[in-house]
């Protein structure tokens, strides 16, 4: 493992990399998160921008990451996934440019197989057998299908009210999957106890400060296949907040490390039904209230009480970006758009980030957003429901007869 | 447009590339398939198989395809998919090495988006508006996602029976879906007579000579990836045929482009329940029997009727390979295997190339296999009905209570 500290992201106390430093013993699991600090002097002072992204895994930003270079990486590519110049678009959009990162070209379908990549290495140096987390969606995919990639133990904690096309993915590579009588927050809990009691290696959001150096890589990938031109604002659909909070964390790494300008702003994007994160930035408060019952079909982002706030304010606070909800028809707005101009299917969640564009460009509540980037987190095929609510027109129905097909070609037209 | 002819599978006669000559009309539209013959002198003789593969996407085969130096490429990243190296799954098989090419980081999600690139270059360079395809499945998916991309009218025809959420996708982004009130079969023909009446490009799989084209980069890719240590064989599902035929053209081009040693041996996979083309390879026929009634979970190759069937016994034939036929529960074993031990999601179709190389390893059908490499065609994620009939074992449903986890931790190891 590299040389590195933790840092408390509330109280700034720094700890010595060890679990139960995870998060702040003052500062308490939510507001005590933690950063990892990489030893300047010996791993990122060296680091630059890589020149070539695409198809390279992201083990090729391993200066920039708290794992030594005998690390086992998952042989399964992740990350160094595309950029896409959308300029139709952007015309329609009335931008100079918009791009997207498409997160869902990751092994599993999203941007969670990053943090999953960098957990699995740390978890390895610490010679841990089993690896846990509680989940109903992405991370838990990303786990069982990575996890079983580098021969780990996989246990998956999920509320029993988890679809079951997930549950069989998992079950399919052999995870161990806890099926739980109830809440998400109640297999949060339980899943956190089972690791303190098995010494199983946690890999759930927030409490474990590597998922963000993982998630982070996204934000540098994005920013050197942006070189040239970079954007003005980055948009990305915001759930528990950590994605959100590990692109600010890439930023500023990248301005410890060398001469990096400016940030681009950041604007995380939730759904109307469940924005505790957007209205505590416009309230200007330090904490979230939860929301008891998060109603969106966005699923991936229906998080009532976000375990990585703390840095999800910072991010938008820091960036001078935002934190903004739209509503659910705006969000299958965007999964349409992306969808018809730039031939990119992502589920709701992946799509809210062009949502959230498109009601700052509305709303002008950030100005001079010419250059956008929006980060697709996840795949379309991940949720064919979610697609179908999105259809706006509908298929024709012909008889099999060669004299249907005039009538068809003018309804086509 | 490169300069090039077509060339008869089975009468042998060459015609110049125009469309009514895609097929032979001496042979017809089965037996007259054609290929697309480069001029050797020149583009192909310059070529070498690239250094680097992994997210580099086709158009950088560019000199061995027959499109011209200014094809409008679509924009999303199509081919440039990982190989992995498989060491468990090749250990658990007691094989030297097992190589996986991941056609599931497509941008749709399969193989098919290179047949559906080269299709689309070549409309354009043909100065065409409306691209059309009859198909229920990838496809389809394929051509409305890539078509989107490239701003390309796209009019699809499928039986009633597809499925909702694969019709919702292709109407989400913005394809014209013509849903036909009759077979796969009668769609395909309605759409070939549509294509033919209005002037529409059509993709349809053994009509069109360039979807080969742009399929047979999977296996160009696959070899520059071995290039260390090639496979002996190569398994991969085959339904109508096309792919399969086109990874013996890859090899036929690359041989005659400069000094390519011995192909390595090409084995396609069919379902039991839909078996033409193993059927015909077995009794060394030159022609296929329909399977009137295909019965197989793999719905990707369940094609009674395959239409590249003369490639297809070709390519088996000429390389020392076979084409094998496994049963549904053997493809659902394959399904475990390559998500349990490699990590890779694989849709039914996409896993029966692995099922196959089991089928052959068990009963000693092809001697001197030690290295072999499985393509897995599309993504898991297309198909979670399929993978939830794959699984094996069960989730265990556990009370919220930090007193059920030590029952739950010794039934999971």
């Amino acid at each position: 493992m590299k040389s590195h500290g933790l840092r408390c992201v509330s109280c700034g106390r720094r700890f010595p990399p060890e679990e139960r430093f995870w998060t702040c013993p003052d500062c308490g699991p939510v507001r005590g998160t933690t950063d990892v600090e990489l030893d300047i002097g010996e791993a990122v002072s060296g680091f630059r921008l890589p020149a070539r992204v695409d198809g390279r895994p992201i083990a090729t930003l391993k200066d920039f990451l708290p794992v030594g270079p005998t690390a086992q990486w998952p042989a399964l590519r992740v990350g160094g996934t595309p950029l896409y110049d959308a300029a139709r678009l952007a015309a329609h959009l009335g931008l100079e440019a918009l791009y997207i990162k498409d997160e869902s070209l990751n092994p599993s379908g999203s941007l969670k197989d990053r943090a999953t990549a960098v957990a699995l290495c740390v978890a390895k140096e610490q010679g841990k057998d089993t690896v846990a987390t509680a989940s109903t969606g992405n991370a838990a995919s990303s786990l069982a299908l990575l996890g079983a990639s580098a021969g780990m133990r996989v246990v998956i904690f999920v509320p029993e009210t988890a679809p079951r096309p997930k549950v069989a993915q998992m079950l399919l590579a052999g995870a161990r999957v806890a099926q739980v009588r109830g809440t998400y927050d109640q297999a949060f809990d339980l899943c956190a106890e089972a690791c303190k009691r098995f010494g199983w290696f946690s890999r759930n959001t927030a409490q474990n400060p590597y998922l963000a150096e993982g998630k982070k890589t996204c934000m540098i990938e994005l920013l050197a296949q942006t070189r040239e031109k970079p954007p003005d604002a980055v948009f990305v659909g915001v759930g528990d907040g950590c994605v959100f909070g590990s692109f600010y964390k890439a930023v500023r790494d990248l301005q410890r490390a060398f001469a990096w300008g400016e940030a681009p702003r950041l604007v995380g994007v939730q759904a109307e039904g469940c924005a505790p994160l957007a209205s505590a930035f416009v309230e200007g408060a330090a904490t979230v209230t939860p929301v008891p019952r998060p109603r969106t079909y966005a699923d991936s982002i229906a998080v009532g009480f976000p375990r990585d706030q703390v840095k999800a304010l910072r991010a938008a606070r820091e960036t001078s970006g935002a934190i903004v909800a739209v509503e659910d028809q705006s969000i299958r707005g965007a999964q349409r758009l992306l969808a018809s101009l730039a031939g990119v299917f992502a589920e709701p969640a992946g799509a809210a980030g062009l949502a959230g564009l498109m009601r700052v460009l509305d709303d002008g509540l950030l100005k001079g957003v010419r250059r956008a980037a929006v980060v697709v987190s996840g795949s379309g095929l991940k949720d064919t429901e979610g697609a179908m609510s999105a259809v706006a027109n509908a298929a024709i129905r012909i008889e099999p007869r060669a004299t249907e097909l005039d009538a068809l070609s003018k309804a086509f037209e």
